[in-house]
């Protein structure tokens, strides 16, 4: 008889993110007049820069030619695109990272949820706490831990990580220690940033212990302060002990193109066993690489002109950080993040729950945010609000909440 | 400390294509002179059609306005092309299938190594033999399978269905019922294509037994005879049995573009659960959609313009399948395939191994063919060779092996 993977079945609910879509889409129909401005999930909302659509017109031409049609990718990316992430991200920065130890895909949300499958079903996982959704639920759906429970708020046989108010949303070195411990810096949701010296403790640690830290550097392109790495790879030792996530999606806008990429160094060793080897094999099994055109978009993000014209874009959405995260703190909010990162996390107000807030804020300002709950238990009473919409709408959404 | 997942080093040596490459490249590196022709892989040649390249260039300007911007798609696919798809490819064969049925993603390959993942790893799964590595080996990563005989050229815990001249290449049921049926018609490596009769006879069988067929349908569109099903949901009853694997790679050339799809019907209930219930649950927890472009461009292959060029594009590759058929069947080989399907599969001449032949080819004639035994034991003294390149190159690799 057929069964199936009930570990699916331990997920309590749908994705966070589709929970919030519907809600906001039966508040539309019930409110056809009501203009929603939505600081939820953290989609862009600017245009693709010119340097980029150029680069896709031109790319698009070459598919049209016989001469010049690429079919199949290489498994694992364009040497074009490597070669400019291995320059522009790494070795510009000091990082000693080699084009062949970069992983071109569709999205840093795909590997952050197939990275787990490398790995033996017996790891143990820690994770911050509040958290970005994948990690955890892809390890669910893979057996990596126990069942849900809704009075705690957390899956049996996960380390969680406290980040909250006391600890300045920076986790602390677990009790019992982890395999492979999930960190994401500059954070989602807490839009907190971590020092270097820092994140050296953690690499040290990892090290130390033997775990393996899946580091997921999404919002790098939004540090705006000196001292914040930009890769893991900036620390020492991190070459033996760290994977790093990274996406096209924030800092190029890519959301609704989707590319990113994977660093598994060739130093990283676990059980024997080489883990680029094993990231190459499913690569190479399970993946048919990331569209010629959107490579080809990818690189241009690396160009003179699109370095520029993407700077101005980053610096657009940040401007939208500060409008929220001054004008909010001015409300009387407690207000965290958004000087590294797109993400404002604000403590809610009144004691209500991330979720009542949500609704209200609906209601009451037809602003559409994200409950803090939503990312982990020590996420309740707080709430994510992002710069990724207009500069208009981010304004009016903040005048909205003050008045509310 | 950190495990990996063993189940990866069952799986003896690196995917088949990539050994492929790697011959490849060493004997231009070694005959830089040598002009190769490759009919190896199942990569297609001619570039995109004009009516796809108008649509991705229109849906690129798009992109790069404000007001027409397109961020995340919705995790399943565009209702654009999830109702373009349910009309044109089950709707008007008389398939009951809606669109909401249908999910969007980024190609055949991942869907079909990913679509194991929501079933228990207690599953028993049956596969022809030859057949496509995928199916083989995700099941292999996933620990569906026992460790690999070199001896046998085999996994421990498989059904193989031996698909040979003598059943013209058909499958018969095995003797012990699996649980996970893959099939793939017109089938890759074979060219075989199977009746409505036979497989309604196995979707009666799956029904009876409670199994699952996983039906990859990826070369639909190169059949040329009556009588042939272009989808299981022809068959009466394959709404509670199958799910079908489709792609644009073949039928559109989007090899290098990737987009695919994959049908769960809701009535397909496992183990107390509806599958379209957690291959939902996958995409939208480990996946963020086709790029917006890529799915304009595969609403655009339903259009009156995209419908008469694909047709074109298709008939070019058939004749290339033609030349091949008819021009190694004058040499004096056993050729099969090619009349449904754009490979043909052709029995290795004096006993020699499938990669000795492959390695005679190459040296010989400096054409690059797909050894039979690279996708299973009974694959062994069979050759596959692809109608995907040019006409001309087609016809001097043919002219090529003929002076062998």
């Amino acid at each position: 008889m057929v069964t199936v993977n009930r570990n699916y079945l331990k997920l309590p609910g749908s994705y966070l993110f589709s929970t919030i879509a519907k809600k906001v889409n039966i508040f539309q129909e019930e409110n056809p007049q009501a203009s929603v401005i939505r600081l939820g999930i953290g989609d862009v909302t600017q245009p693709l820069a010119p340097a980029i659509i150029d680069s896709l017109h031109r790319s698009v031409d070459e598919m049209g030619h016989r001469e010049t049609f690429r079919g199949y990718a290489p498994d694992l990316g364009y040497d074009f695109l490597r070669d400019a992430i291995a320059k522009n991200d790494y070795r510009d920065r000091g990082c000693d990272i080699s084009a062949d130890e970069i992983f071109v895909s569709d999205g840093a949300k795909s590997d952050s949820g197939n990275i787990q499958e490398i790995f033996g079903t017996d790891n143990k996982v820690a994770v911050c706490d509040p958290v970005y959704p994948v990690y955890v639920d892809t390890n669910v759906m893979a057996g990596r831990t126990g069942a849900y429970s809704q009075e705690k708020g957390c899956f049996d046989g996960v380390i969680y990580m406290p980040c909250t108010a006391d600890n300045g949303f920076m986790p602390e070195f677990p009790e019992e220690v982890p395999d492979l411990i999930y960190l994401c810096f500059p954070n989602n949701p807490t839009g907190g940033a971590i020092t270097k010296e820092r994140l050296q403790e953690w690499v040290d640690y990892a090290n130390r212990y033997g775990c393996v830290i899946i580091y997921d550097a999404a919002y790098e392109a939004y540090i705006s302060q000196e001292g914040i790495p930009h890769s893991i790879y900036e620390c020492e030792g991190a070459r033996t002990c760290a994977i790093e996530l990274r996406s096209f999606s924030k800092n190029a806008g890519f959301t609704g193109v989707r590319l990113g990429f994977t660093v598994v160094p060739k130093d990283l060793v676990r059980d024997g066993v080489q883990l680029h080897r094993l990231w190459a094999r499913r690569h190479g099994t399970k993946f048919n690489g990331a569209p010629y055109i959107v490579q080809r978009a990818g690189e241009s993000v690396y160009s003179p002109e699109g370095k520029q014209q993407l700077a101005q874009q980053v610096a657009y959405y940040m401007r939208n950080a500060r409008v929220i995260h001054d004008g909010l703190q001015d409300a009387g909010y407690s207000v965290y993040g958004g000087v590294d990162a797109p993400y404002i996390w604000l403590a809610v107000p009144n004691g209500m729950s991330s979720w009542e807030f949500f609704d209200h804020l609906l209601s009451q300002a037809h602003v559409v945010g994200t409950p803090g709950s939503g990312f982990g238990a020590n996420g309740e009473g707080y709430f994510r609000l992002t710069a990724f919409s207009t500069y208009e709408n981010t304004v009016e959404a903040v005048e909205r909440m003050k008045k509310m």
